[in-house]
């Protein structure tokens, strides 16, 4: 048994049961967007959580200790995503990548944002010429020291 | 003389005049971001906003009109970017990819997030802990009908 | 089970019941363009065509629950596609790729054109020398604007 | 002096002369799609079409002569494209790619839509929901044969 | 159940029964090389033709169905092949590739030598300094035109 | 100065001269394959030879030098050529590279055809239906052998 | 001007004049570690740094601050570094990249050591059966946290 | 069988146990850091700390066989990697990699460290600025000479 | 069955009973190196040889005539080889690759070491600052010819 | 100036003059397979053999001391070689490659053979049935052992 299984388990009840990640997240009791990260096999759940997930999915003891297993990550099957949705998001980082360092560094200097110390929110966002996904990124700018 | 010669002329000018991003931005009359993704080959100038940066970057009236050409998209050297900084958005993009794509379908059914009607913010967070990099993404939802 | 699983048993059924996918799309009662790529894994059913797909293809209750959810988009195993029918639609894209952005450019201005509002028509053309491919595409023109 | 220093001396000359690649074709006699194809450097003049072409974009003799010369064709720096509007193309392969193959040999049996014996013709469709792109492809069709 | 399969059984048969594809194509009445490569899932057969085969290597009705659907071609594993006696084909083509393009265009004017109407014919020659590999290929000359 | 230097000067004469392949194999006294491809780099001259290229090309006692030396071969830009009349040599290699193999085994057991011990003959064959390419190609056959 | 002709003039006045990295890192007041990776193009110097440098290397005013301006990071041209060195590193995180995974999350849970805040120190080990590379790395431990 | 069903066993094993990879290492009587790499399929044990580990994790004695076999070694599933901890590892020999070689050149002349005579050292180093990770590595240099 | 599943059941066999390849060599009457590359799915067996080692390994009839067929040759996953000890041969390729050229051309001119017409010996050197390994290959050279 | 720049003149000059690299290699007083090496760029030079060869390929002061820098190593413009002589090399490592592995550890345990603490000589050996090329190949072992 890999985490790829448990992975694979929990998305396939979620079709066959019709359930809901914004659901899943408030009785996991994090924020959705976390939450999915974890069920898809991105982050590392605590006894409490893995329980709770256990219990929604149908999940077996052992299934339950690999969400508490630190897991390889990385969702992507290829180095340039081919789904459409998610390639805009690598379109954005290949058109943009270039501003986002630019304007960093002019507000910050030398340094990252980080994708550790970072939290996301994901909103429908009504609009009258066709709703809008709004996404607010926030991640903590670490600076490179000269040592 | 090709976009990239401009490009890179605007950056060496920026470098020996020590302009910044955001002034340039104000005279432009536009976002700081789409006027960095401008001056970077991203995007297409009016006549207008070609003048404008000609003035700041003493361009050239041929180097103007390249401004208002729809340039080549792109604006990294590698498929995997090896800069830190920018890789850091295609690790986000790696990690929490299929997230995006969870939460997305859910809220919306299938469709994307557009990288064309789409636009941002990026902010400086003040935070104890340290400082936070605030970026705002606002897409237009397209949906995948049946024809 | 998956939606790849699925896809290789409406595949596998096609072939041992000799059914045809302009057959199958009358009965769903879409184009059979549209038709042929949900049943390929690259489009997302309504509960209703998912019902008609069903007794097509004797799909399980649990099956067609996965023609309903947003598939991971992307039908080819390679980035350069190896079969010869779908390699030539890819050298167009090379060949004529930087015709098609230079004259939707000159037409629309910057921007391109939408592969999700999109739709295409493709028929046999009687010709004398030989009977020919005949594609027709249509997709929204979304155009950048400065923000 | 190579086929591709002609090429970008004719894109230079357009940007600096304003010209259009429709006015373009129209005097040399061929369709806008094949005359822009040729002047980027994917297609083979005539002595005539170079001779025309030779006065639109003030062409040396020697210029002119390249463009009588087979190209080498493929007109994109990477395999898989990075430019938005070009990417557009690239995914409608990866995505329908399938589903081509899947009628056309449904309606044809083996073999390809010849990307040689080929045309297209590309128009602005004008639509209250947003103009869109429309494109006509036309290829013969060439059956495998047993020998 | 897939091409695949059904190759893959057609190949372990023919080790286990020891069969020469030179026999196999005599009964099913083509070539040696087109009828090899239908074995090996880059051709399509007939109804005959796939009962002839069904015949010899034991395959059931619904194997038979398979080998008359036209496959996905493409028959390496890797884009650089690794096997020695295919890597040569390879580096024919790397090293002698130019000069096909050279004198085919010097022949012939623009245009390709098809892939699809095409036929070869592979046989021993004799020769005192150590037998030769002979390979005729002929491919009809296909033209790009001026539309 | 490098051989390429050379090669691309041979090339530039010969479009601003008209020359033909044919021609100049006639006066060097080889095949028009064999000396196309030392034109293009891939072959190595002897004296005499690189003095009548000399000669028809205008080059310098150096160049000629450099005709004399064995070149780093491999004509093609990227490993998957993207030229439509060489990409469907490498199409043949990835459709019938199996078959290759095959046939050759079954013939003369375990080897290769030799790519060094080669030589080839490209015809045009007149055909009422369109005349057709044809290549003859001859490799001695090397046979692996235990030790 | 770019920040790689500073770097390369930079290596070669350092060949020229045979400096040592280690004397140039006392001159600049900081580690030889952070000194060599700011003068081979991967970190930003103080105007006072700059400053020094530009005497130790006979810098112009603008190549000094083209060492002030934050550059695109990463010094290896391809993606597996080809020089045994070099690729000695790769090979560590090749063959052990797991064990680090394993023991960091063992000990400090999921998150990661950072490469930002991050120093080293590389020391000549004297040891009899021959020196040995000593290397100490010291990375901040970044946890990943639930939102 | 083959050590990646054994090094799956044992990873298994550790998280439905779980085991802590320092207490593994001290019944093995070895760094945690060697043992660990050892489990995980890169390193290769005697017939005693075999069946130290076939006690532990519960192996046959044919599995504790294939642990005294000298793996295929590179515990990574990409080139590059994808999960954030080890890509840092990456990232650090990507922007210091050619620091490393200038300052160890410049120390030991021409050579390398090596990867194979090499033993590291993993510690958590208290700060009250967030706890560091440590590591100690040490390879012997091992000096090209000419012959 | 397919060539792999008898190399793998010769591997798990050889870790099972102890083997070494030297006394299998020895037994089927070829070099040590002949026999085990063979044995790992590179060479073609006689009738003799796959009875020989068919006794060995427990292999089947049908086995046993997989070893007689030619195989799909290239022993490695990946392109460039991750193995360490396998990786030094590859790097011995890249570092001295131009110098085998230069020194092979210098010495026989233009052509190749076979690669087929190919035998080696490997063996353990006694010295007293450490043992070396002593590789002997013999390759027929090759001369391409003028035709 | 770069240490390429040397490299492309020494080849340049070897061209011209008409030079070999066995005399070349006397006078620098080393063997002809490292003096090529150290020509081609792969080597260090001490500051006798810096003057040895700048007196044989008219190099100046500068451009001998680059032949002292320890130089950036690979000596191959693509991961998988084009040229087919030095490509028969890969392809032995290639075939071979899991051979050497395992007899070199069946000889010496786990470890590897050291590319660096390595010697080859390369003999003409006269064969009637055709001269070969002969290569001894002699590298230390370097075993892992535990810590």
């Amino acid at each position: 048994m890999t985490r790829l299984d448990v992975t694979e388990k929990i998305i396939a009840t979620k079709v066959s049961k019709g359930l809901r990640w914004a659901d899943v997240a408030k009785k996991v009791g994090q924020s959705k967007e976390w939450t999915t990260a974890l069920c898809l096999g991105q982050m590392t759940a605590t006894a409490a959580q893995a329980k709770v997930l256990g219990k929604i999915f149908g999940l077996t003891a052992e299934e339950q200790k690999w969400l508490m297993v630190v897991p390889s990550k990385g969702s992507l099957p290829t180095a340039v995503p081919t789904d459409p949705l998610i390639y805009r998001f690598y379109e954005l980082v290949s058109v943009y990548g270039s501003t986002f360092k630019a304007l960093i560094h002019e507000e910050f200097g030398d340094g990252i944002m980080s994708a550790i110390d970072f939290k996301m929110d994901l909103q429908r966002e009504p609009d009258p010429h066709g709703d809008r996904v709004n996404i607010v990124m926030s991640g903590k700018f670490l600076p490179y020291k000269a040592f």
